[in-house]
């Protein structure tokens, strides 16, 4: 899904926001493998992927622990480091060749006051990550190890092709250890 | 801080704004101990505190399990269900006598509609909290038990005398015999 359709299947778009935006974002492709933000780095845009698959990790004791995955019709960005103006904790990844619609903050915060209606847009997807990491906390507090790895074959099935072991364990705040064993249970 | 001062502390609040927020909430008070929302039961309004404190939480294998507190200057809601309009998985109870402010999900969507900067508003209480919640999540998984209670401490001191131990732990996802540990050795 693109850009523009994901965002008219929220509100109605109009022409002159779609030309607005067709001007302030850019289309780029990314190899697999490629760092697009680094640790300590601000965040200064935020990504809709158009086609393959980000993560963000960050590194505790010198292990990577994906945050999080955004894959097609995702958008991906160091949250915090993006609205709070902050270096990004995390890195970003393509895990995948990618093509991907990036915005940046300043056009962002231009869009708010030109074209209010994005404020709608901004407050309804931020609303949906919202709830979708609460769900996250609550499982990593509350769920088994292997309930929350049959969660996560349930609602994002089509990413256990296109990450490696490591990364859904450290998503899961499971050892690798520990969701092999699971796997080969179930 | 009123609710009034505090949208006005994030952008410029027009008297008809003010008018039409005067109309649509209604200040409540709520005495000690009291259940605003019951688990299984649609959150319709949310809250936001002018005196007192409210904390959300839901059941785990029977035990209450505290989700977040709310004091004077913030909001409290069963997110998921506010936003999804679906039935709450938390109580949202009064641990004391409460002045709340208090926003119908409907009222607030016809402000949406009729006053457009509140779009802004809601978009920025929403990126603010989504802040607060990815911290948590973070600490959860990273921070030992103890790092965990010395956070609370520095960031949220005025709740340590108007919360019991046990409501702290389970925010804090630890047992109670660990907090007390960890209150005795600090």
């Amino acid at each position: 899904m693109s850009f523009l359709s994901h965002l008219s299947s929220i509100i109605s778009v109009s022409d002159s926001l779609q030309t607005e935006l067709n001007s302030v974002t850019k289309q780029i492709t990314v190899s697999k493998n490629q760092s697009i933000i680094n640790i300590g780095h601000r965040c200064n845009d935020i990504y809709f992927v158009e086609k393959g698959l980000l993560r963000g990790y960050y590194l505790e004791e010198g292990k990577e622990i994906t945050n999080w995955f955004a894959q097609e019709g995702e958008f991906g960005t160091c949250f915090y480091s993006f609205v709070a103006i902050k270096p990004s904790f995390e890195t970003i990844q393509s895990l995948e060749d990618c093509i991907l619609t990036q915005l940046p903050y300043s056009s962002l915060q231009n869009l708010y006051i030109k074209f209010p209606e994005t404020e709608r847009l901004g407050r309804i997807i931020t609303e949906t990550y919202y709830i979708k990491l609460e769900e996250r906390l609550l499982s990593i507090q509350f769920k088994t190890a292997k309930e929350r790895y049959q969660n996560f074959v349930l609602s994002k099935s089509s990413l256990l092709q296109r990450t490696s072991l490591g990364q859904i364990a450290s998503y899961l705040g499971i050892t690798q250890e520990t969701l092999s064993r699971i796997r080969a249970e179930i």
